[in-house]
């Protein structure tokens, strides 16, 4: 393995490239960004060493680290240019209507559905960190339909960076995502919208906000060039746990209505199961 | 000044007395908790020197840091047996009701309304920590209904803690807090509660929660026997933010089913404000 080319220079492929090349200095990196001063950025900060739209034919590993509605045109694209020795994966936090999009794709095989469960509340090249992805999953769906070489080189460029592989098929990991990522970032923007609406009216309301509310609100810092497409790509699963969200709100608003201590107790009470599950995970 | 009486000994009466301690070494800390394996944890964890139900009547400084449902009985009981040295301070997250209820009191001079702006989502003595209240806000209020001579002895204690002052009103505190903490506990509870019900038929969707879900769900680990007394003392408030929140979530499922991505776009752009206003405070 020789060269790797990445395309997204921002968050996540900045932070591959940042923890790849510390782990193989030998390689070659070579990368783009649709967004000139991400790219220059990218460049100034070392996270590639060479600026180029395409990928050069000799590339083992593209990464397409771009937002989620760009990735179905970008991978087709990718795939009809590369050489038979080229692996193609995508970082999409999406993963059904891409792996759709090229099922029926001549070089099928050339292409790892990929998605590393890693990412923080900010963006762009600045934004990454050479330990972001270190010791964190990353999810790979269809694996059975990418070739055998092929696949060996992601997966030593995983190994590389400490990564624990999981397996799932794309429907379950939307499904999953859904309700363990996407909720929470519309949970967030929503909390930080009330807010904000109600600093019209209260322009001190912000002052004692305190790390509770720093935490919940955190994902409203998030881009929403990553963020908005998301939403549409994985429409019917956040419907369903949006819709899920907003009864559960609905209902507990109405204990408070009913001044039902006993039921706001228990309900919270059930709820600090959660403690131990996530003390597990 | 020589003695402290605490009465509540956990997160926060026990991370006060562990602070104080450590400032004040001279002083002696006596102490009550209501649950006798509290009491018990609080004497062998050294939160406090002796353990009694009522303060010593040369006590400088009696606080309240029980759930905010036991403390206009408990605020009243105390202010009726102390002498006229001893102040009262409590630490409870809402103020209007309990202010109301003293308001009449003849030792009213002799209680400070106060609110540390500190926590975690961690209860009981086990989980106080002698660094958890330093640097943080204590909010005051209706500070000038306190006798001037007892209000020096709360103030030499705060500052010990280096806790920084603000006194504000208890109904701009009420619905301040309502949407700056109260409603960031109803949306983890409830986020919480949506993937636990989910977990129903998909028992492996907290798999993949990352940092995001993590952040967002922390405040759902919370005390019951704390937070439903606060959802019905803070009532009014909390229905108005709470509302709020339950339409604008409503809002956003309609641009996603609408396929509204620039609609979406543009309503993520503009809560992301929210980064400044957060890193300024």
């Amino acid at each position: 393995m020789k060269k790797i080319h990445i395309v997204g220079l921002g968050l996540l492929g900045g932070s591959f490239a940042l923890a790849l090349k510390k782990a193989k200095p030998e390689l070659i990196f070579t990368g783009y960004d649709a967004n000139p001063k991400n790219l220059s950025d990218a460049i100034t900060l070392g996270l590639v060493d060479e600026a180029r739209e395409k990928a050069d034919l000799d590339t083992d590993v593209i990464v397409l680290a771009t937002p989620a509605d760009t990735l179905p045109g970008l991978l087709e694209n990718t795939l009809n240019e590369i050489n038979d020795n080229t692996l193609v994966v995508d970082f999409g936090s999406t993963k059904s209507k891409l792996c759709e999009a090229v099922a029926a794709h001549p070089k099928r095989a050339q292409y790892l559905a990929g998605h590393p469960i890693a990412g923080t509340e900010y963006s762009g090249p600045k934004a990454a960190k050479a330990d972001l992805l270190d010791r964190k999953v990353f999810i790979i769906c269809e694996m059975e339909k990418t070739d055998i070489h092929l696949k060996g080189k992601a997966y030593e460029v995983l190994e590389a960076l400490n990564m624990k592989l999981r397996f799932m098929d794309p429907e379950e990991h939307d499904a999953q995502l859904a309700f363990v990522s996407h909720l929470s970032h519309i949970s967030s923007f929503m909390l930080g919208k009330t807010v904000l609406d109600k600093m019209e009216d209260d322009k001190n309301v912000f002052d004692m906000a305190g790390s509770g509310f720093a935490s919940t609100v955190r994902l409203a810092k998030s881009s929403p060039a990553m963020w908005a497409p998301i939403m549409l790509e994985n429409k019917k699963n956040i419907l369903e746990g949006l819709s899920m969200y907003i009864a559960n709100l609905s209902k507990f608003r109405d204990k408070i209505i009913a001044d039902d201590f006993e039921g706001l107790f228990h309900e919270m009470e059930k709820i600090n199961k959660i403690r131990d599950i996530l003390d597990l995970s």
